[in-house]
């Protein structure tokens, strides 16, 4: 017999038959091993709860003259009277306040085995439009076997729980020609191991369902050819002067690891859309293709490809949501970051980001993008213990709060904290908070602990910041820095560092993180070749230019730049060439370069940036020249359609 | 000996040493079991490639009358000499292009088993900054025996690749008693299995720093009284009159399956940061606390608080950064595609939002929180193999770019999903497209393919989907669907819903999965109580209600609302109350809430929303009165300051 696997769904309920304190070791009618079946059946209690799927248990519910009780000439003990304890659910079953209750056998002359004998539980499972129900319980050759046979009755698909269930057994093998009988009926068999959680797709299905709809097609068509895709920005967003390329790496980590894994083919398999031939050739799937690009950090500008896939187009048609989900958000945040990078030349940067990204991921990436920028580091955990960018992060206000005294917060702290002492001065009064450190920076320094630094967190950040600097001068702690934070972008870091207010270093998170100004990039992969041939959109605002290209960089004798050429790769131009070989059949071709590499080359690119670029304002736009060769071509694929 | 662990970081490389044809069986000077080493050694490349660590290796490159060789009056036979078969490195080993080759021996009077032997290797690696070299290869008790030796003796640290090294053995111990030499100099031992890559933090980890920095002040202090802190939104985004809560699923889950991981705890212990008391004392960490909170689907407002948290403060400060992280995204999306819900009534509304999000993990928290708010469906793979979201999608230009004849590319794809047949028309000229639809719709019906709709993704939308529609209807195609997408919004949709514009269902992706209008909410989770005493933050302009609270809702007779009491959770207030219990010692108290349901509760609440609140303009806010308790009670821990 093959036990089928079952997937938990809407549909599906948890029916938990008579597990009473009598029926336990203990009680008055008690199944040997009957307390055996609580652990297990916390786990499904556990599981269904999760899942959202309903939970219902029934229950002996008799009156003190019962016709089972053997004194009124029934077969059995007294046993499960209501309201005893006997007939109490066990307090170490975790039955959610949510389940349902059947109470059966309620009549001195009535008993029922089964669940559904003189109750409104079928009426009340469809309902519920219950299909499918996952029974266990106590006993299994009586009230358990009952269930099953009457809910198979009433057409219900039933999974006996084999490791829930436990049987009276008067003659030795009762519970066992119970279950014989349950299965004949076309009752099936579940395990708690048999409920895994649904599994989490792999990378492979990161993926919009029409990039699989179309290999599909392509799969069909014998569609194998090699395709050239590119990825590049159609246009800045307001107010910026230019972009700076970041997250490659990360697209190169998940194209070398690219695999399908079982659970997505088996979820292909289910869903519908695609035939059995097309999801079987997915076994084994790799990316085998090329990828050229320009190093992350490089500064680049609208219509330059900043990444080109060369790949069979089944491949390279599958990893496309994926490279823009990748690219667009690291490139959005590295350009703004550079900004403030601008702004604030020679201060402190930290990412206070994480919790308004919108996610963990972009939280992530999001100190990394900014590390690379020129950030000093990040209050994101998992960025410091991934790739060791430097963390900051002393208190919030909770901590002052949950003391019942500022100072003695304060105090408690800098105990804790010897080396990082920076402390949070806005909880109540700005000026008063940094009064009582100025009393406090004696005591701690007997200790031998330095006051590092206060931060501002609301206000006028500006006022707030001369006030504690003259504060803290007058107390002789002119070592003491003053950090900011609160709502901060680069205009407003601009506007402090323009009026030379005493900020020493600058704590930027949302608007940072989340690129608030400008929140996505009008960005595109998209086909310029397949098969040896150049292809071309005409789509009105979105067209293509055709072809596998190169980006040429021109420099002033002073090494600013000057001006782009957009050629085609083939194509011999003037200047510096931006994009390089960076990946061979699937594999990188030269090793992962180190978040340092990056930081220098992005300082390098921005002292070469012109005077203009390097202001928050943008006037005039940087030259990028179309190659005539690019433009004819794109002109005779017009004229041939 | 204990081996310590190496951790990989800048400042390493790997260095392999003579790994050529000559040295394997078959070649001239063969090492027994040579060719053993090459898979272990393409571990070690690729993981030091990934890393983005310098690779080097050494190889004997000598002239054809060599001093070593025995015709030349050496111990050897003839080997590696320049430019021969012999001397290459093995095809099966993965050296990447980037790899540093270092020739050795070169001259036929000088001879050398050391790789730092005549030449530049070692103001190589000091060049590149290189501390701790990794070595291994062939032959244990020559070549890479004296490469060790030099490179202790320049001051490096060195790890032996105990796994990817034979030995020669003229005599049968001299691997091993070469192996003793050197860990006798203080060389380190390494295998493959020794270098893990750095674990990936647990999700206790997602938080910021400050977090554990206050922890680490709490427990030094003892400070484990029960906490309170609120979720709440501060202000609603420009021209916004409602939010809608979503996310609190996933709270939950976050916080059931809340472990300090054994990574966590090392990560902790390394950093710098944290005392060893501490550490230890996160072992074994769970959430125990109790979560109060207003369903998904339920229309909220400012200040009204959607979450609280009530725990030993520790945990309750732990979680801070990740319940924001979670709800402010999923609040914002559904709230903004109730907005795109109220726009087009009864109209097909897919989400294809996956590629421009923020991550992958806001893209699939999109589309369940555009679902949660009415929409169809989603296009991203995840959504509905995890949670069964209908999915949307067929094709992108690319497909029909790769065809070499636009018409060839529809009848392709409807003969692959012929039960999904919705065709771009935009590629080259969306009118011209929409013709090639009406002639080949006999076609494919002949082979009983009906085609389902078209897609029109630029230009103007409004005038195409007229012409198309005309089109359409001029050749009996009354039943295809038009949809439309590109850079939609609840603007554009409100718009095209105003003309009458014949659209039947409307893709959004890049404005609703980053909010683009509003990419944050100004939110808060706050401590309002510590050890049974309310706390107040005073800062300027994110002062804080103290206490608990629970927010009480009125409705007209025609069950619209009409207006909202915040006021202490003690206080007994008119209206329904929307806090409600959802998690007691750190564990679900009812079901997950099906998504179904969630649905069905935001269709009731836009329902009941008044009028004025269902446009996309805003005037007069909502009225949510603060009790005067809460009044009061601010005032007086204002006094008491």
């Amino acid at each position: 017999m093959t036990v089928s696997q079952p997937r938990l769904a809407p549909g599906d309920a948890l029916l938990m038959v008579d597990v009473q304190n009598d029926f336990l070791p203990g009680g008055h009618l008690a199944v040997s091993e009957g307390d055996a079946v609580i652990p297990i059946l916390n786990r499904y209690l556990d599981y269904f709860s999760r899942k959202g799927l309903p939970i219902l248990a029934t229950r002996d519910w008799h009156p003190a003259n019962h016709c089972s009780f053997k004194n009124q000439g029934g077969p059995w003990p007294e046993h499960c009277i209501a309201q005893t304890s006997g007939a109490e659910f066990p307090a170490a079953l975790n039955l959610p306040e949510s389940a349902q209750i059947i109470s059966k056998a309620t009549h001195p002359d009535q008993d029922a085995y089964s669940g559904f004998q003189g109750t409104d539980l079928d009426s009340l499972l469809k309902s519920r439009e219950i299909r499918q129900l996952f029974i266990g319980g106590l006993a299994t050759d009586y009230c358990v076997l009952n269930t099953v046979k009457d809910a198979l009755k009433f057409g219900y698909t039933v999974y006996l729980l084999q490791d829930a269930v436990r049987a009276v057994n008067l003659s030795p093998d009762d519970g066992k020609k119970a279950l014989q009988e349950m299965k004949d009926l076309d009752c099936r068999l579940c395990n708690i191991n048999d409920l895994q959680p649904r599994a989490t797709p792999s990378a492979a299905l990161y993926t919009d369902l029409y990039q699989l709809t179309m290999m599909q097609g392509y799969f069909d068509q014998n569609m194998n050819d090699p395709a050239v895709f590119e990825f590049y920005v159609r246009e800045l967003p307001p107010g910026r002067g230019f972009l700076l390329n970041a997250g490659l790496e990360q697209v190169l980590d998940y194209l070398e690891d690219l695999r399908v894994a079982s659970q997505d083919l088996e979820w292909m398999r289910d869903c519908g859309f695609f035939s059995k031939n097309f999801v079987d050739s997915l076994k084994g799937f790799r990316f085998t293709g090329e990828v050229h690009a320009m190093p992350e950090g490089t500064v680049f500008f609208p219509n330059e490809p900043i990444l080109r896939v060369t790949a069979p187009l089944p491949q390279a048609q599958l990893v496309e949501t994926r490279i823009i989900n990748l690219l667009q958000f690291q490139v959005m945040i590295a350009s703004k970051a550079a900004r403030i990078v601008l702004a604030a030349p020679g201060k402190t940067l930290m990412d206070f980001g994480l919790r308004r990204s919108h996610s963990i991921e972009a939280g992530l990436f999001a100190a990394r993008a900014s590390y690379i920028a020129g950030f000093t580091g990040t209050a994101t955990i998992p960025a410091g213990a991934l790739w060791d960018i430097p963390l900051f992060g002393t208190m919030a206000h909770s901590f002052i709060l949950a003391h019942d005294d500022e100072t003695q917060a304060f105090e408690n702290f800098a105990r804790s904290h010897p080396d990082n002492v920076v402390f949070l001065l806005d909880t109540y009064d700005t000026e008063n908070a940094a009064h009582k450190i100025v009393d406090l920076a004696p005591r701690l320094q007997k200790e031998g602990i330095n006051i590092r630094g206060v931060r501002l967190d609301s206000g006028d950040l500006q006022n707030h910041a001369r006030k504690v600097r003259k504060i803290l001068n007058a107390g002789g702690l002119d070592e003491v820095k003053i950090f900011a934070s609160g709502d901060l972008d680069e205009n407003k870091v601009r506007d402090f560092e323009s009026c030379k207010t005493p900020i020493d270093g600058y704590g930027i998170g949302t608007r940072l993180a989340t690129s608030a100004d400008a929140p996505m990039l009008n960005c595109a992969y998209k086909l310029q070749e397949y098969a040896g041939r150049p292809r071309r959109k005409r789509s009105e605002g979105k067209s293509t230019l055709p072809g596998c290209k190169q980006v040429y960089r021109n420099f002033s004798a002073d090494h600013k730049m000057t001006g782009d050429t957009l050629a085609l790769d083939k194509e011999d131009m003037v200047g510096e060439p931006l994009i390089e070989a960076v990946m061979r059949q699937g594999k990188r071709c030269r090793p992962a370069v180190s978040l340092g590499e990056i930081r220098e080359r992005t300082a390098q690119e921005l002292n070469r940036l012109p005077e203009p670029l390097r202001s928050l304002q943008q006037d005039s736009p940087y030259p990028v020249e179309i190659s005539n060769t690019i433009k004819k071509l794109a002109e005779s694929l017009d004229r041939n359609l």
